[in-house]
């Protein structure tokens, strides 16, 4: 590289960028390569820190370079295609259905089991280290200060100290007030929809879910003898409001549940506008809206947008959150604010479980309390981010060129469209045979769509099994396609 | 008392009986006293210690005197009159019913959890010392050897180390194998109970239930949409089963849910010969029966008796289990026999909520394998039915004559008639205010029968205030009657 002259800061700046730029271009920096540390520019070429920072992160922003966190910034990989709107508006055939691919799902979830197997198919964030410690160690100090009482039953609606801990997150991250009286402590972000489906809707009832939707939904919906009616979405910004307004005109639709954060698969989150329009159709048609809301605290980048059920004025909203996805999901708790149901939903709560663990919820509460799961999210959101744009770099390396990614705003999953010939089933079968579990596409739909679809996780940490298990993916896909 | 002369063995112990005998009988020893320590005893009328320990025992047999752990033998008390069989057979009125009374259910909840509070209303044995050290050491074991697993998800249908322990429990209690594959961990006995009713029944199903039941049961019952119908059972041996012949001779039940081993609020185990009338009716009409078996494990005195499941042929029986009455309520972690049902439930489990807590179930599993949870049992199941005496004993002294109760033969809740003109709604009531929690009669029967009826929890260490309590009771009722 060459030497620069001395001269004012702004120059400086841009010298470091052009320089940059021109490595890049002529093939010097390639794709994976790590720039030179910030102490090193600086020495070499006589700009002080903070300025070879600034310029860092403007080729970030351009998104040339890419920060790794504790590690460095390195040149980008050329990123899959992404998803853009094919098909707008609700497809004529849209019709309310039992759920079926019952044997496929058994199969899913056996494989997520084996011992030993590439964990693509499972969308729970790596469990850190420090997580497991922190927690570990606030657990201990609640047995030794709660002692038998710690072993005994929660109310119903669970332990007051966590609920207070997640009423005072919404009022900090939202700056808008959640009485904790109408949060109820679950067992997992699975009950809370459970429960909210159970109280708004019953057997042969139709819920308006999006498409494509996370399948433990419609597994619940199945389970409840509903039927599931699919909405279209935009994989830039999920439910398409239109779409959705065409659904309600012509089906008589009792609950809506979709993710308005950080949808699953697809990631993405619903822009404000959309968000307001949502809750105005949804009030004016007085159904009821269910948020899966679980993944929620993993956004990227932006701050958390604001729950529908701010904006409602019906208050028919219910929304579910949980902490399987970002601290224990063995312990099993999650929460849903269920604002006007509350009574409703204390009443199903006792009699499906009773109440939630207490010892987890005393452990969560001054886990919370201590700032340790805002310490760890900020480690967390990094590193999914970072794993984000490797996974993609990955399929744009190992998968057919046709292949088309969603680009996640957050979370740890990636919805892959793979060439139209593809057998997603096919695919899982001979993944799994291969010790990789992938979560096939048909799972996410209750109308044998997305056949040529897999959804893969990024959560868990990047190793080269990683890398080499996503060539092993593409070259199948490829030899099958 | 008298000296006697050195004689031989048989002749002493004979005498040791008629000592205490003619003192009981001139009044000089009391109900409630204190009987002569075995060492004092024996050096008094200089006779060994076995012999005055088996001439004790003799007095025990005879119900005169009642042995309590670690601390002696003392004279019985006065026990409350028994509850005889008055009704046999079905009432002509017996119909299927939709569950009522959420307005009462909600009050002793709220009840229940208020600070402070004499936990009569609440059937779960004291939380003694010695188990939450117990486990609270396990858990940290558990923690620092499993890291970070301990925090991830169990499989759906639960930790194979736990199943592997609750099969070997069958088999060594009963001498039958279970099939660890075919066990599903729970959240509780409740969500057991949960799975197993919508397993095999839907909305508008009637389920046969005891009379009286467990209110949880009728409150799932509710949830679910479905009909509840009573059969009549008898105070001493539970279910009649001529009356559930006719029952299901008149309607078409889905299920029976009973307890055929340590009813709620009874208390009573049915006998072998109508445990194996029960599961061939069942099966010469192909209905399904669901085993409520969460107190199994509290039986006072004999072998456990064998789950119906053992006995069936067609194997259209499943039963549920719960660690919730034994070690920790808190833990949330109860059990189901799925049997032939297992793939069912296996679906129903991870569409309501995914798993079970993975460290609970690892602890569980090691303080099953220790030995450490059959020790607790051992040091558990003698205070709970010394305290069955002291409050029938209490019931006795406190309350109005016409009084009668269960005769637990174990668990740790009495089940008490009081006079037919109290109405145990305003008892409960009145008795909240005082700061006693009591379960009125009416929430465990859909029908608006036992308005004079109150289930007592002796499962909370025995002190001064729990009598004071019990007088406090005994003297509003007798006021009220």
């Amino acid at each position: 590289m060459l030497a620069v002259d001395k001269q004012n800061s702004d120059y400086l700046y841009r010298q470091v960028i052009d320089l940059i730029t021109q490595n890049l271009e002529s093939g010097t920096l390639r794709p994976g390569d790590r720039l030179p540390s910030l102490r090193r520019m600086s020495r070499q070429i006589g700009v002080s820190i903070p300025t070879v920072r600034q310029a860092y992160v403007e080729l970030e922003r351009q998104r040339k370079v890419e920060s790794r966190p504790q590690s460095g910034f390195y040149v980008r990989h050329r990123a899959s295609n992404p998803m853009v709107n094919t098909s707008p508006g609700v497809r004529p055939s849209a019709q309310p259905v039992p759920i079926g691919g019952r044997g496929l799902m058994e199969r899913v979830y056996d494989g997520l089991h084996q011992p030993g197997v590439v964990p693509f198919g499972i969308a729970n964030p790596c469990m850190a280290k420090p997580a497991a410690k922190a927690l570990h160690r606030t657990m201990k100090r609640v047995m030794a200060r709660a002692e038998e009482r710690s072993l005994s039953y929660a109310p119903t609606m669970g332990e007051p100290g966590l609920r207070r801990q997640i009423a005072y997150r919404y009022l900090d991250s939202l700056g808008s007030g959640v009485d904790p009286e109408s949060i109820c402590i679950t067992n997992g972000g699975q009950e809370a929809l459970l429960l909210a489906l159970r109280a708004v809707a019953g057997p042969g009832d139709v819920i308006a879910v999006e498409s494509p939707t996370y399948h433990g939904l419609l597994e619940l919906i199945d389970s409840l003898g509903m039927l599931a009616i699919e909405v279209e979405t935009c994989p830039e910004e999920g439910v398409i409001i239109d779409a959705l307004r065409q659904t309600l005109d012509s089906h008589p639709v009792a609950a809506c549940m979709f993710s308005t954060t950080l949808s699953n698969p697809l990631g993405v989150s619903m822009p404000q506008r959309d968000r307001e329009r949502l809750v105005q159709l949804i009030d004016e048609r007085d159904v009821v809206l269910i948020e899966d809301d679980v993944y929620g605290d993993l956004l990227y980048d932006d701050a958390r947008p604001k729950p529908a059920e701010f904006y409602s004025r019906s208050g028919n909203i219910m929304t579910c959150g949980s902490f399987s996805k970002t601290a224990a999901p063995g312990y099993r708790i999650g929460w849903l604010l269920a604002e006007k149901y509350r009574d409703e939903i204390s009443r199903l709560k006792r009699s499906f479980s009773c109440s939630s663990g207490l010892l987890q919820q005393l452990t969560l509460a001054e886990f919370l309390a201590s700032g340790d799961y805002d310490r760890y999210l900020k480690t967390l959101r990094p590193v999914l981010r970072c794993n984000a744009q490797r996974m993609s770099a990955a399929v744009a390396r190992y998968f057919p060129a046709e292949t088309r990614t969603s680009q996640p705003v957050g979370g740890c999953v990636l919805w892959l469209e793979l060439p139209a010939s593809v057998d997603s089933e096919q695919l899982f079968d001979e993944a799994i045979a291969a010790g990789i579990s992938i979560a096939p596409g048909l799972i996410f739909s209750p109308c044998d769509r997305y056949r040529n679809f897999i959804r893969l996780s990024y959560g868990h940490p990047w190793t080269d099994e990683t890398e080499d298990s996503l060539r092993w993916l593409g070259e199948t896909v490829a030899a099958g396609a």
